[in-house]
């Protein structure tokens, strides 16, 4: 039996992106990143100096905030549920690490980058939504350094996006929606620069297990996914803010 | 010497409103409510059941939330600041008592509404803001339980909505902005349904004192201010969401 | 039908007021304020240095600090739930505003003042009993700086009292004790100064709604009870500690 | 050379102690306690029901929580560092185990009895005040019970005092104040009851050590202190509240 | 130039492995577990009862906690500052996910087992070591089930064991201890059950990225490692404990 | 009725005692020391530096932690209960008072040296043997700076044993286990140096009460247990790590 999708994509098919630039005001870089009904605030501040086992160094250096609203999820969850979980913290750090790697830390100096990634509206994928909309954000705020003669030039180095690819009765379907993740046996999240060189992969066995030949046919459909998103992300770019 | 608002305003005029209704999906009701700059996102939860010192009682409960995103300022606020807030606690208590006096609790029977603010865009204002939205996105809540044939009729008594008035070298002004915030010596919220009554009043004198022949001008400027919010609340409810 | 009041008091007459100075010897100033039943202990420190945000103004800083005991109020409350309520800072907020409109800052110099308000025994009012109390543990503890040669002169400016006045079927009533603060659906809180300017107000319908005409004899219940509070601190200070 | 005591005391005399009873009105018994310069207001609940490990043996339970104002010491003590001390803990743990060697808790039945010690100032030996006076408020709140018939006879079975011995220059002095307690090298707590039979002894030697017969120098003027102090408990507790 | 690891090893070889069982006696099963000079204290509990969202499900659980001691590492680590760590929570909810992978629920029936991984010694590796470690411990608890009659038969379906490899220089070395956890630039961690299949994998590049040949390379390494693993268990398993 | 020991032992005689020295690597001391089925892992860390109070007295300081791991009783212990213990932070206190009396802290210098204690398996005497454990490690401790020159000579001026003594049936019992220490009406700690000094005596009746000579056979018990336990720390100093 081979698992229908909800809304009837193709196994290989994201859902549909966008990405609202300029959302907020006051932030160097805001974006609302849409991944069907994920909704992702994605906010970039950049403050002069680094944290202390940093200092003295030259570089500089970037970290991920990651939280949901209490009403984001079908159930509304309560705020103080949501604080001590070991989940958000485990997300926020894959967040930073993923986007520490769009960067050469020398060329930024020593500047501390906070992404702020607060999901709106959670239909499964919101962390790998925050790495792909912060990167958006990422750029718009190291643009305005650049445009105000703060940084001669970009530190950006690679692209970065992120995707979530899970099994389904033994097979790989790409950016699963809810109704999906909570099916799935096996999920993987997979982050890749423009390269398509790997920066994170993580992929956990709810029940069950995966073969390497199941680990290829995921990568191969995780490199679908953000070729396409990272075309997604130039294009955004592109278009005036 | 009179003083020159920012913006180019009458004492007497608001900033410009708007409520974008459905905002998320998952919630009963949702609105980003807009007040100039501010940006409050208002989302309604009903739930069954009352806490323990309503049990046994029929009626229902409203408490509101209230938060600010890091990056809602000027200046992001680290988050474990934000969360020790006696202001935050104070702000959140105010809109869950005024949105209180739109409801007829006996009518609700044992539900526990809650009602969270979160503010995306601090630009003065947002405890209004979220009164002023809270209500539209409590009608929308309220009219899908009445669609849904869980309720027969509607709790709603009254509209409610809020406004604050400043006092600038010695005369009112209506819907400050952050600007103005920060200069006031007087600053007043008030509170009042369509009717004009007062649901609440506070006025802080953050430096000098107020005669009540100023607290007369600042209410006539309060009834005005709140009943464009009323209309404009009003035409946002007859419109499709 | 009229309300009678449990202890027999007219509406416009105070509970018995007594402010027991020097009442502890650590302090600057100690003063055991009663209203009626209720009991506050005000406790006034002055110490060198101010907040981050004032450094260098040249300028002082006056905050309070509002706790009950655990047995003043008729069921014992667990230690642990007071330390949480919002209620309490809200408290501790208002009550630090208004003193700081006694002083003039620049001549206080870079001081900070600590007015600790514990409540020994509550039976309503004991916000504004700890702002009426803490006014004249702060007039001791100014005055033991100005003894000892460390100010010039004092830099209280103006007396400052505080007092309830709530709405009982549609009529107001002075200075109301626990059980009419239960039954009383509108609840103000008044501050002023000896010239009877507003320092700050705030009106609260827990039920029902209040009009701009029940606002002004609300005002005018206050004024008088404000004059004799401040006779009675200005008797109390003058008598030997 | 010879230790002089601050206030002129001899070896074996305790400070002035008081017992103002019914400080308070709602706790079942309230007592603030004098010795010397310290006082501690000591109330007593009482409350049905036992905690968990006790439910169903048909006993009761008794236990204490001591905090000091944070304005009880010379130096103002900021609260947020007095929840966290482990002195703390230590003394109320203490209070409790003191206080229940007092009680046959089969006669006392299923209820629990709160003894909060609230230091309002604190001249050394708050601890030890905290106990004697805690019992003094014990017998009020339990003759309270007698009287209106919810026990049969009282439960009490034995006086409970308690008294600090410090060591100065190798001899020993009976019920320190502040100035002595910071000047001893070895600080004892001892509690008996009215047959002088050990409840419980704690002595620590801050430096230095201590031998066997300053151990029984040191339980001679404690059982002097104790005898003193159950007689003044006595008088106390037959004088008219 | 080729990587030369500290302490001579070849790329694919593992550090002295060792379990040492009935470490404690408490414990239904207790593993002191050696790799190198990394030391894990594995215990496992076993108790009735499972959390509330498998309630009346008929199946187990199996939960896990994870910390170090504050001497564990070369400088001592404060214990306030591990119970905030998100990396903490990370690794638990690894080790419970992985040691989820040995058991079949049904079989366990309602019973709640956790796995407390305490770090005594840390020399890299100790997320594993808690994985590898914690399967010997788990087996021991439940073979105790099965000698007390509890368990009719064990619901241990299989081998659980984990390995690190890191790439350094662009070659993957197999088990690294601290100074070459420092010195890689990706670090992968791997988990897989006796027949090779993978459970989890987390793949991490703190900088640069790699290859999905690179990647090929790692799972073989990580293969080598885990089979010797394996049977290293079952031997100590076999041994008289 | 005579009390019969559970495990045979004389009233006067110790459980089996063994200390195994440098149990770990990385602290400076670090000793597991057993006493009958109790094991605690004592490690030893100095650092530079004292503590604020201390600072430019040219002193040294020593502090103590103590924890119990939650598989150290036979019922598992939750990690959240144990952190707010304040049993703990009494324990730990008193390992830290009894383990300074062993320094001349002029001698030891502006250095701090941390006892921690952790508790791998509570049968009893938890907090005795991390005293008489943990001064086994400080020798070690110290001997290490020594040995390296950054001493001149071992600031160790006594050595400090301590022991547990119970009351059963009138009689006095040394060094209790956890049957006999649940049986136990009167409970006493005694901390003592080579020249049988005192240093700390703690005595508790949690039920009934003690007389003086009783006391004094207590002491007689736990001058001979502390002769047997100095003789073996030495021994175990003298044999090689």
């Amino acid at each position: 039996m081979v698992w229908q999708r909800p809304d009837g994509r193709q196994a290989d098919q994201l859902r549909p992106v966008r990405f609202e630039r300029s959302f907020t005001r006051f932030a160097a870089g805001s974006v609302l990143a849409h991944c069907g009904n994920t909704q992702v605030l994605c906010t970039v501040t950049i403050q002069p100096g680094v944290p202390r086992f940093l200092e003295g160094k030259g570089q500089g250096w970037l970290t991920a905030e990651y939280r949901m609203l209490p009403t984001a999820t079908v159930q509304r969850q309560p705020r103080e549920f949501m604080k001590l979980s070991g989940r958000t913290q485990e997300i926020q750090r894959l967040i930073g690490r993923s986007l520490r790697a769009a960067l050469d830390m020398q060329a930024l100096g020593e500047r501390t980058i906070t992404v702020d990634a607060d999901v709106l509206q959670a239909d499964a994928g919101t962390r790998t939504t925050s790495i792909t909309g912060g990167f958006v954000a990422l750029c718009d705020a190291i643009q305005s350094l650049v445009d105000n003669g703060e940084l001669q030039e970009s530190p950006i180095r690679h692209s970065i996006a992120a995707i979530s690819v899970g099994l389904m009765e033994e097979d790989p379907f790409l950016d699963l929606d809810y109704v999906e993740d909570v099916a799935a046996a096996i999920d993987f999240n997979v982050v890749m620069n423009e390269k398509l060189e790997l920066i994170e992969m993580q992929g956990t066995a709810e029940e069950g297990s995966f073969s390497r030949s199941q680990l290829n046919r995921i990568l191969d459909l995780a490199e679908k996914g953000i070729t396409e998103l990272i075309t997604l992300q130039q294009q955004a770019l592109q278009s005036s803010p």
